[in-house]
């Protein structure tokens, strides 16, 4: 094995109901990789059904996940971000307050000894705390591994800011300036649109598709951009029931018709809140599945300059990792990376 | 028993998640009443169990009801209105297409033969062939019975027209003039709101209070009302979760204060297909919980005049009753009604 290709950092991006694990090389390079959907819920829900603590049961999955990877390189330092982070997670993880600069390490990890002498160490979050108070878990990190790979494309110039939209569960919109989030929103889009399609009336109709029906997406979105779409979701929900009822539209369109509805209404609703100072540039950092459809989305609103980034966390979060000195030493053992921590951990803000 | 205490109609507001039976006397007096949970998706449920089918456990669940009145008074019409009669009910019932004079019986009612030799005959629904489709099944019987108490009503003139909002898991609004139906749209706000308290992270945070907290309601309603409303239910929703992890909100107060946020975006969203003309007067048919909440936000949106009527339900099913000639005579068989009903199917005009 040469010096490049070793092993540097073990990397989790592990959220709500899906943990993706990483052996990162040099550079954060992708050496391997794996995704399971064993997110702090599942998580939370085995340790019910086994009557372990919920510790007992973190650690364990860890261990499930990539105790090969800690076994085999035990002095690789272990660092994740996401939902481990919160209430319902591992650990509680600091918030960093908005203006948060990612690239400047304010806050500290938070750092959980495991039972094999090794740890484990979770980035925080950020919290907006205007009026409606906002918080992301995980969405930081992907954005600084955005901004990372933007920087090394020569024809970005993003320093005077734009906007990103990271579908998901929890679709989030920042502005970022630089390296700086300067405030952001949730939608709780992903989330309802799934409880609609599993639960609602909407679903007695329903019938799955063989593939996605982009036909079925782009009325749902032309829609929700129409007149009758100012009366809000809500109402223009009922018409994935309605337009089956009378013959104008199949059963296996309601999917994706009723997804075009509600990422239409998102990206509206969003939109009033730029007072007519709408970007030019927006970056999308999503999955292969929502990225499209937010993309057509953004289109229809007048958006010229439209880029899509994949998988970007692993950067994140190996550029968080060697800002907090715990890739300092290419010979660096995990003892001596966590006593490093624990000294930056007396520059800790609290926010 | 006077003539006048005698049974005239027995009545069934038969709709999605439950059952509202009622004995009636002369002009729709209410004898008895009774409410079950037995809605068509708890007899669906139940019909699956039990490997009955659909129409005998229907036939079962309506003898559970009211058995005891169908034996005592053999002869009396059995008429329902509301989701018994959709495609997932126990027969589909026709729809009258809008503009739907509620007053004249243009369409038939559906009739099922029973095995104890009567029938039982469902009222027709509404639908709304407009560009966004929508149908109603049970509401136009509320609205007929909500002219009928508002005729009877010295001080109401609302032959020039109005707006009426029947809440509920799906809220609808229509516009009626004299007794006819104009237009109307339908929200799944009460659905949606189910489902995000039942299943959504919200509802991960969300303690059961001990009585409704009008404060936090009406803080939900304020944000909707607000700047940061403009952004969409889904936006402002996970609110909910974040005044909670900041203290800004306790966990008893979650469900108020989401239902203001959710009642509050109905509101402005449907008012915005009003177009600048905004209704001096609206009337809401729905329950105790409910309508004040839709007062509240309706008198936050500066409407002058709101009119609450509940239970209007047996008053329009007796004046339908009435109109198609069931209640001809008081001494009217089922065998005769049946008869009558059966000639006039022949006026019947398909929707």
């Amino acid at each position: 094995m040469k010096q490049n290709d070793a092993p540097r950092l073990i990397a989790l991006d592990w959220g709500t109901s899906s943990c993706r694990v990483y052996l990162l090389g040099e550079g954060g390079r992708i050496i391997e990789t794996r995704s399971e959907p064993w997110g702090i819920l599942q998580v939370a829900e085995r340790a019910r059904a086994h009557s372990t603590s919920l510790e007992a049961q973190f650690e364990e999955t860890l261990n499930e996940l990539c105790g090969a990877w800690m076994n085999a390189y035990s002095w690789l330092p272990v660092v994740a971000c996401g939902m481990v982070g919160s209430q319902q997670g591992w650990v509680q993880a600091d918030y960093r307050p908005t203006p948060a600069d990612l690239a400047v390490p304010t806050n500290t990890l938070a750092t959980v000894a495991l039972t094999n002498g090794g740890s484990i160490h979770i980035i925080p979050g950020v919290i907006d705390d205007s009026a409606l108070p906002d918080v992301m878990r995980g969405e930081e990190t992907q954005i600084l591994g955005a901004l990372e790979l933007q920087r090394g494309s020569d024809n970005e110039d993003v320093s005077a800011g734009q906007w990103m939209v990271l579908p998901g569960t929890h679709s989030k919109w920042v502005k970022v300036k630089g390296s700086t989030i300067q405030e952001f929103s949730t939608s709780m889009t992903g989330e309802t649109y799934n409880l609609l399609m599993q639960y609602s009336i909407l679903a007695k109709l329903a019938e799955t598709p063989l593939e996605a029906s982009w036909d079925a997406f782009d009325r749902g979105l032309a829609t929700a951009f129409s007149t009758e779409g100012r009366r809000g979701i809500m109402a223009t929900a009922f018409s994935a029931r309605t337009l089956v009822l009378t013959g104008h539209l199949r059963a296996t369109e309601i999917s994706d018709y009723l997804s075009g509805l509600m990422i239409g209404d998102e990206i509206l609703s969003v939109s009033q809140s730029w007072e007519g100072e709408q970007p030019q540039r927006i970056t999308i950092c999503g999955n292969e599945n929502l990225s499209p459809r937010y993309r057509r989305g953004l289109k229809r609103l007048g958006i010229e300059e439209i880029v899509e980034l994949r998988n970007t966390a692993p950067a994140g979060i190996w550029k968080i990792a060697e800002s907090v000195g715990l890739l300092a030493n290419k010979n660096t053992t995990e003892a001596e990376a966590h006593l490093r921590l624990s000294h930056s951990s007396e520059r800790k803000v609290t926010s």
